[in-house]
């Protein structure tokens, strides 16, 4: 039997595209005498279309596409592939579920000529951005509550027994239920997984030792296939990267399709056991190149599917307006994209001249526009108002240093760059990094403002070596190399003159990885964790996390010789974290994930401030009293 | 025995916070010769807490603090009380859940001078705001994890066996399993269902017709305590609201205590019967009295845990920003806000001269700032910009005069408020009601700006009925009455002078209804239902959802005399309110919710556009193919 697995791009709530999208996959693999086309999850609906799943003649749409798609099913060709369907379409009982609403279900189709049979996702997740639970129930739901129902029968297909589960079954770690060896366990001679799963840096790694074991373990092939396109939660933007895989019987792998490539892979099931019909063609990765693959497809198609063209670009002649400007370059063009330099009477020659460079660099498009004379306007506007009530009484509005700081920063962002990019017909962006967006250190309508975040998910190491990667890989100056040595600064007042070598209140190297750990590990620790560490005078090593960084005990010791110091930093920063960090974070713009926690949908968060739990206190206490 | 329930305030993520106002209940409940207290569900750690329930140090504390608070039982005093617990605390075995920590179960604590015992929440509501099968495992997993477990099992207090329920179990319509009717079968005598459950409009009536359903049914009394207290999710802030209440065993209710006030009551169980010990102080209260409440609520306590005091709200004149005002002045005092009319050559003296007539009557403080200086500046730098690129070609950048409108919108908020707040130390708001927010009808970085949109879930009719509601209820004028006849209007151009009767796109009357249905009802109609019943000239009763309102046939006639008027209209609001305004509010300030779907978490929406669905496209060609 000729399989062939199909990294099709799948366009969220948009069943019909799909549809053709799939069927024109289909036909293709009829002409090339497939016998078996597998395609991704979710194949038909998209994935993350929130709530809309809630609407009905949505889902019966999908169900249309769905059955047309099945017609192209011969006697000589079978097609798998993911859609949502209502659980009464499978079972011909009215159901609704705790939400009052009909029951849907995530399904693979398995259409054939002599039938369409359905399996249902066994194991739904409910961390991070998932929530399938609120719109999906279960296999093991429906086997409760349908006659005769086998939660993991196998499908044959030209003789071969198919074993079919979807996504989160191939993840199974964490759940009761083992799909993968349940299914092997009745009769599957061949396990298919279809995914629809989004890029996280490391997960493809993760990802082939896990289905690699599925293989050895149960001495089975095992083919996983998972779709390419961009979707989100509103708040946060998914980049799904296929990169397509196949094992055989003894866990080698066989197939591994590139990222954010619409590619195919033809393989012969015999005796057994899979082969693949074309050579292994795979090299690992870096997680830099994977990282700017992904920046680079999330740009690219968000631009796309919101109907945007051109981008504006406040350039600072810092690192990290000068990433995002290369970033969109690349992704949108140069023709498309046009940076703007508002200095203010604090910014240095040595900021204005990097980003004029990196305009040249890039071949774009460069103006410059001055916030002074808009500052002053409000100043004169607003300074010594005085308001009066209705009895005559007066209060008077004094702006201080640091209100104007904040003034200049939103007059850029929601005059300047607002009118030009209107006027322009274009958008303009967000260049916070995580590492700001962490704590907050951004203007509300200033630089928070814009379309897409698109360097949101990266801490400011990571901003570093991807503008040295994007160098090294056109191998000339894109990023001025000047801007890799300068010193992080919002350059809004005298404090922060980079000449001076002053700047930004981050001491990156360190609050990177401790902010890394506050928000990224998937095992979060606690502050008093934190503290004991520091006390243990091995904290470095348990921020690095088993990674080389920068970070060294002395560079800690360097900057918080003793306790006191040290703690007083740890509360500001986590305080601006839980509070004024997600105050603006309510307020900012769209994220493209790359890590395994990005903020938004990713990462839940209420406006409560920041907690310190009793062990920290107890610590914390006992500490200053030892060293006071 | 002596029965009291107490509607006490929950603070979100501060246990000892909420432990020290439930000890001070227990303490007063003892002194009262009280023999058992019944405090509201997770009265420990609060319950729109996001993702710190992933944090084992804050579930250790509150944890902690649910034991401290167990100690105030005695021989003849016990309390019942809600919190989270980790499964291991219960089971004295370690188990991780399928995000791969610790399995967390929303419990009751019955604590009593014998031990403290153990409720799990059977039901856990996965719609709307809430997910709490992301954070917990519920009763049915419990007993499949944990021999022996009772799941509907009684407490025997004082010889009395009392049924434990939590919140949602009492709301058993659409699940499988129906606590109340199983915890009555196994011998409870008196039904007790701790509840933190948030505000909606019409939701208080629907509980006491639901729980005294109970009461009758089983024929048992039923104790329902609620708590008070304001919670968010990030994007939507929740009032919860108390409005406990009890029904003796005929389902006659006996108590009912008023919304937003910490008060008790108390109850003799004798005789298998429930008594209240004071007489029913009962009045139904209208919708327009229960958001007023609800709002002023929402305000006082929002700047409460955000430790704000001053208001600045940008006064146009118009019934939006006169509402907020309204709204603010009783919430923080009139001392506390300042309202600041930003005419452009647009304005009228009509709008000016209510804003101006708006702060007497509320007898607040008032300024003009003009912002037509600060528009020239704009025009003078930007129009006629002509970037360049490295070549030395140029383009130019011409703002139009839709362009203006929104320079002049974003000068309001970002420039002018923003400084003229942060100088006072205070914040600037909000106005927009629901009907532009579901349309995305304003301007990000202008009049999207702001700390809290505080009525962002009122349609444009209840923002005029709430204005009238505050009139009467102050018996004077602090509306000033000619904003309730004034035309809506942006005045940002020529083409919406008030005076002229020019204003807003919108039809209010019918808008309104549409874009409830589109967005808030609970079953949404789809697309091709609204232009069937167009057809069918019943549109307005079918809008009108069995509602009085000024919506008529005749209305919609007048505005759209023929199929093709009427869909080209459906459709570009419907575009708006998928495109555009999920775009918009992705960045928007959090919304007080008090509708039964709020923007934000409430309604996961992803930016992905507008579907047609094929019936509503064969509905829509036939329609047009009809009548050309």
């Amino acid at each position: 039997m000729k399989i062939r697995y199909a990294q099709i791009t799948v366009e969220p709530g948009k069943p019909q595209i799909n549809f053709l999208a799939c069927q024109k996959a289909a036909q293709k693999a009829k002409q090339d005498g497939i016998n078996l086309l597998i395609l991704p999850e979710m194949a038909i609906p998209g994935y993350l279309i929130g709530d809309r799943f809630e609407e009905d003649d949505f889902i019966e749409d999908c169900e249309f596409f769905s059955e047309e798609l099945s017609k192209e099913a011969t006697e000589d060709f079978s097609l798998i592939f993911g859609t949502v369907m209502f659980f009464e379409s499978l079972s011909k009982q009215p159901r609704t579920g705790t939400d009052g609403r009909k029951v849907k279900l995530n399904t693979a189709w398995i259409a054939t000529k002599q039938g369409i049979f359905h399996k249902v996702k066994t194991l739904l997740p409910n961390y991070r951005e998932f929530e399938e639970p609120r719109h999906f129930k279960d296999n093991l739901w429906v086997k409760t509550n349908m006659k005769d129902w086998e939660m993991f029968r196998s499908y044959n297909i030209n003789g071969v027994s198919l074993g079919v589960l979807i996504c989160e079954d191939g993840w199974d770690e964490d759940y009761e239920l083992k799909p993968f060896e349940r299914t092997s366990q009745e009769g599957a001679q061949l396990l298919i997984n279809i995914s629809y799963s989004p890029f996280t840096a490391g997960k493809n790694q993760a990802r082939n030792r896990k289905f690699s074991n599925h293989a050895k373990k149960l001495s089975k092939p095992v083919i996983y296939v998972n779709g390419l396109g961009l979707q989100n939660n509103g708040k946060t933007i998914f980049c799904f990267d296929g990169s397509s895989a196949a094992w055989n019987s003894k866990g080698e792998l066989i197939a591994h399709s590139k990222m954010y490539t619409e590619v195919s892979a033809d393989f012969e099931f015999l005796n057994k056991e899979l082969f693949a019909l074309e050579p292994l063609d795979y090299q690992e990765t870096t997680e830099i190149q994977d990282i700017h693959k992904t920046l680079i497809y999330g740009i690219r198609n968000y631009m796309r599917q919101s109907f945007l063209q051109k981008v504006v670009i406040g350039a600072s002649g810092g690192v990290d307006s000068t990433l995002a400007a290369a970033l969109y370059a690349e992704a949108i063009g140069k023709e498309n994209l046009l940076l703007v330099n508002m200095p203010t009477k604090f910014n240095s020659k040595t900021t204005i001249s990097i980003a004029e460079k990196l305009a040249k660099n890039l071949g774009c498009w460069y103006t410059s526009v001055p916030v002074s004379e808009s500052a002053e306007l409000t100043l004169r506007q607003i300074n010594h108002l005085k308001p009066t009530n209705y009895l005559g009484e007066n209060i008077e509005i004094n702006l201080s240093a640091f209100n104007m700081e904040n003034v200049q920063a939103r007059d850029r962002g929601s005059r300047i760059l607002a009118a030009i990019s209107s006027a322009w017909g274009g958008v303009f962006t967000n260049n916070g990094n995580k590492t700001e967006t962490t704590v907050g250190y951004a203007t509300l309508y200033g630089d928070i403002a814009g379309f897409l975040a698109a360097i949101g998910d990266l801490w400011k190491h990571t901003v570093y070596d991807l503008c040295r990667y994007i160098n090294e890989k056109n191998q000339k100056e894109i990023v001025p190399t000047e801007v890799l040595t300068l010193k992080p600064s919002a350059e809004l007042s005298e404090n922060q003159a980079v000449d001076k070598g002053l700047g930004d209140p981050i001491i990156y190297p360190y609050h990177d990885r401790l902010f890394e750990a506050f928000q990224q590990w998937w095992q979060r620790p606690s502050l008093a964790e934190i503290l004991q560490h520091y006390l243990d005078k091995d904290l470095a090593k348990f921020l690095n996390h088993n990674q080389e960084t920068e970070l060294t005990e002395e560079l800690i010791r360097n900057n918080f010789p003793d306790a006191k110091s040290f703690i007083t930093d740890l509360e500001k920063w986590y305080k601006l974290f839980k509070g004024m960090g997600v105050a603006k974070r309510i307020q900012a713009p769209p994220i493209i994930a790359v890590t395994r926690r990005a903020y938004g949908f990713d990462f839940r968060e209420s406006a409560i401030g920041a907690y310190f739990s009793r062990k920290y206190l107890m610590l914390k206490e006992k500490t200053l009293q030892q060293n006071s």
